[in-house]
């Protein structure tokens, strides 16, 4: 491949937007430029992002159907390979739709899509018209999180019993629609995030942090769901036992009302041979509990012999030097870049590259969310996964 | 009150058992003596113990029947004011019936009874008699419980909206009753045990203690009970959804088979002004979670003057001396000894001093521990608390 | 040996006191009865204290000339075996002295007297009348401190190369004695403290703690030492480069200025193969440090088969039941009675009960603290302890 | 200023050299290009890493003397405007000095020279002739770090008394430069490193952390150094006792031969008021310690009010996602770029983009460094500071 990778946006990168995340990650490794936007719904506040990116002007979009129309009639170096999409929730399937239509690669932000059947539809196109598509539950991104995944799947914990998510949050515990704070207010407007809000939001990620560690797939769930905060219009809390496939039990939980919480996502597994548990505000360790003999504490780095390939090449520094969720991000496109510079040159991508989120995984965490709205209506007690995925 | 309280005990003090850890926490303050004992079902055994501990050979009971009888009879200043009971499950109720019966308070271990029913007439019992009754949920006798107890009933948090209890250890992760592990063996015993295992071992102490700190009552549950281990008879993890009164909500879960867990209990409590949470194997610091300024690590000490008084006062030592689960199963000897000195000396005990677990506690454990049991077996979603209390 | 052993305490046991957790500490394992005292300079304080303590009203006495000389013409059962010291340093020689002089063992607070002097005179009077003397350096007394010198002195960690001790507490950042606080005042009056103010009240422990763990006696020193609150006559604050036998170096500060710092007293320990690292205010785990594999957390807890004896001796919980300070005091009292009890019984006490801190300890101590001291007021770099010891 | 702005690099991107990490930095927040460098001494090598990054041919320098030569021609709007310079210790002063004769802007990596006269050297050379030089002391670039300086340098903690500062690594612990391990070779060989070993290359990084912290100068050292490891040319250890301006007192130690520590160094400052803790391994939470109420935890994130405007203009994230060591190093090349981009637009650099150290903090650092190498070797207690800087 000639240079670097060719990306457009669409979505912003303005204060408070995960959009400036993806756009530090694409940059981190020198792998991936962005040549061109639709940054926003607002043209003016489009070119405003785009020169601040230093895109050139012909470049920034003011649509995202202006965007990928053009892209896809040009014929320069310069084109695009792949779109990055990093809007609200209910934008994300056209977008891609059209992206994938397009012949363009596409990296999402999560939850992937509105529905199952949205969600369906973008796996099975992206598997037919062979083009790689992640999803950006950048948690799997962390080194460590790499490590437990290996570590569980290659039996060291022994059968897997039961696994436990948490994922916590404390900025919407006040009514901060009610002010017109942005990131809240869509993601609490059913029109723009869909069925659910918290458990789409975080909820998503914990499902899928538990199916990418232990490859185990959630067959039932039994929820209860809230709505704490007066006004608001979908959940803001949630609680959900867990039945995965081979016998494992679990809980997930996830709240944006959990008061002084910041980004507490933890997840421990116990199978019959040991214990795990990751914390993503310490992110840097993974601890194995053993019965005994003394706790692990398995430190990201990339000079300890003992970590996984997988993990160490996720790892960019050397042990004691704290990497944190940019870096995490930035190894979802990596691993991207590093596929689609294979699959640009006719090689096969190796299984370490392939290791990132895909429309597949998106689906999953789309079923999960179905389930737990309808098991939270419900009076019965087991609500199972439909069985699209 | 002349000379220190006299205590009988019934059940072991031998290697393993929790009556050392009675016996220990009733010595630290020097205010109650251990007189007499039937300390096993084997003579022999009772007798061994007894020499061990320096008590007056005639005083070391074959039988807790004949102990309390004769301790009854005694008129000397020597005789009993309580009998403790430190046997397996099946055994506190008909012990603590006698000693009521004839006259003794009781300090009694967890869970209280076998049932509802036997727990509802101890209840009852101690009250009409006017007599002391502690269940020792020690876990309360830690002084950062009581601070958070404190600051919770005083609003500190405002109302409470979630409340998620755990308590995880993982030495039933094999099946250790087959090579004859007295302690697994008779708490995996429905007829020793009752109607639950991890559940009424420790699953009853994260109820307690939920309820204990925000005197919110359980008043529904959805539970899932889990037999791991092949050829266990009871469970040996549960994961409850729980509804509290004022509209909380909760999740209680409890394990013995979360390999390499030692004893994990550990509470987050989440109120519309902000987040607590205290970790049994981190004693001594209470994190108080702000939503817009740094979270405060609360913590134990006789010379912090932030702290709540009933928080100082279970404090022996200044800050940063720790202290451990022997003190804090002596702050629960120490309320039950100087509430009955309060009582023989004719005055009402202090709200401090009655700062311990009663009956009434002990018998809402066992209305959560059977209306768990019931929701295990149903496809009901919900299960209400039986109204008994 | 019939009964408890028999103890008598000279000092108080009042609000403050370290003798309360002498007397908690002694009466924990029920080896060991109070049985008379001489628990303050004022005869009605004494009294006060000893009804408390249910001791017999004849045995309450004014001044412990008086309780030495009583005692040893006693001839009852009854009879005190050792005497507890739990004064202000100065008084701790006269008093051991005239104790050991009458025929009775001794057990001492620290820093064990005013100087080197004294120190050499108890340590060979002990030996010389075959009586026991502890020095209650009670950190000593912790199930992972002695895990620790086990596996150090074993060469778990290779040749030691690098030993820093950290002791750190806040509580003397203002002049609070001129406002009559009892601790502070005595501890910064020559007269009742001796040369140094904190290095010798935690000072000592930091050194007692770097010789007892690794077995390698300082050989000289180069120290700067502070009285950063004006008005106060002894250091309160000290940083020391320490040279030990065998080419072992490191670093000894203590402070009792570090405003904020409640009690941490933490030791990090680096040999040719692994590193080491304690602190007081977790007292449960011992971290050790591997160059190729991960850290291990080594847990105390009597049920743990990767211990040492000496340390699961040391344990009377199961893992993951914290224990603190004061069953670290009263580790030393038990090994102190195990020992006593066998030279009454005329055994030679067994390795595992002499581990304690003896006055030949204390005299390492008071050499390390002469030569700071001197070190301090000097412009030379190295100042070699004396060698007396 | 039109565009990003350019620079080259002197110095490798290979594995395991800090080259990646400046140039991941330098990419992070899209203000700067590297548009050509000379990677290795090597010019094959040198031509490998360009093309890996996508460097134009034409741009990839066999030495940094010709890329300079080339560039100061370049008349280009591709000309680079600053030169980072990556290479071992020897080499920053020629290039350095080159690149400022030059007319252009320094990164430089540290310790910035071999000796204070070399240092001196570039700082005056860089202040005539108005050109930035930023020495890239990374961990001044933490928003927790800069939360510290803010708030210690307005008094919070009152008038510092006490300031400790440990930087530990364990990579050393062996004699890895026999079997040719590059990055230690040369930082164990005196040519290439200079007068000192791990007290140049961490040591100089604790000196500049407390002096960034606290604004107060080191006036006078006492040094232990060693030599751990048979056959090391240079120091491999040092423990240094510190007298600061304004009476306040520290020490500082160094360490490689830590066996089992990856990166730990931490900062501990007491003042007359409060304490303050900060760990590079954890590195987003900054702990306050108070005497008579709770310890705060200050967390960064840009969500938070209660932060510094210089703290959370350091942070990309909101609170509760881990930044790292990466994005550390890019605040240092962030606020050098914004003070180019504000020269270049002859704006005065305002306050908050001059946070980032200079060379004089490199000249300080190297006043310390021989201050301390003259002090190991002198029986003379105290060594000061020449007053050059």
């Amino acid at each position: 491949m000639k240079g670097r990778i060719k990306m457009g946006m669409v979505g912003g990168v303005h204060e408070g937007s995960i959009g400036a995340v993806h756009y530090m990650a694409a940059s981190l490794d020198g792998l991936i430029e962005c040549v061109c936007g639709a940054f926003s719904s607002d043209p003016k506040k489009s070119n405003i992002t785009g020169e601040k990116l230093f895109i050139e002007s012909n470049r920034i979009y003011d649509t995202y159907e202006q965007m990928i129309e053009n892209e896809k009639r040009n014929n320069e170096p310069g084109r695009i390979d792949f779109i990055s999409i990093v809007t609200p929730n209910y934008l994300h399937f056209p977008i891609a739709k059209l992206a994938l239509d397009s012949g363009f690669h596409v990296v999402c932000e999560k939850p992937m899509t509105m529905n199952v059947v949205e969600a369906k539809t973008l796996d099975d196109l992206s598997k037919d018209r062979n083009l790689l598509f992640a999803t950006t539950h950048a948690y799997t991104g962390y080194p460590m999180v790499k490590e437990a995944r290996v570590r569980v799947q290659e039996g060291c914990l022994g059968e897997i019993r039961k696994i436990i998510v948490r994922y916590q949050q404390g900025w919407l515990s006040t009514f901060v629609e009610e002010s017109g704070h942005k990131q809240a207010s869509w993601r609490m407007d059913p029109l723009k995030a869909g069925i659910a809000g918290s458990m789409a939001d975080i909820g998503t990620h914990a499902s899928n942090l538990a199916e990418y560690i232990t490859g185990l797939g959630i067959e039932e769930v039994c929820a209860d769901l809230s709505t704490f905060v007066n006004g608001r219009k979908l959940d803001d809390d949630g609680s959900v036992l867990v039945r995965f496939e081979r016998g494992a039990k679990g809980i997930i939980y996830a709240s944006q009302v959990s008061t002084g919480e910041e980004n507490a996502l933890a997840i421990n597994i116990y199978g019959t041979k040991a214990g795990l548990e990751w914390s993503q505000q310490d992110p840097d360790t993974l601890v194995i509990k053993w019965p005994q003999k003394p706790s692990e504490l398995v430190r990201k780095g990339t000079n300890y012999e003992f970590l996984s390939r997988t993990a160490r090449a996720a790892c960019r520094m050397p042990s004691g030097h704290p990497e944190g969720v940019i870096e995490a991000f930035a190894n979802i496109y990596k691993n991207f870049a590093l596929c689609l510079q294979d699959l640009s040159e006719g090689r096969k991508p190796v299984d370490e590259h392939r290791d990132f989120p895909t429309a597949y995984d998106g689906l999953r965490t789309m079923l999960f969310l179905e389930a737990i709205v309808e098991s939270a209506k419900s009076n019965k007690k087991w609500v199972r996964l439909s069985s699209v995925g």
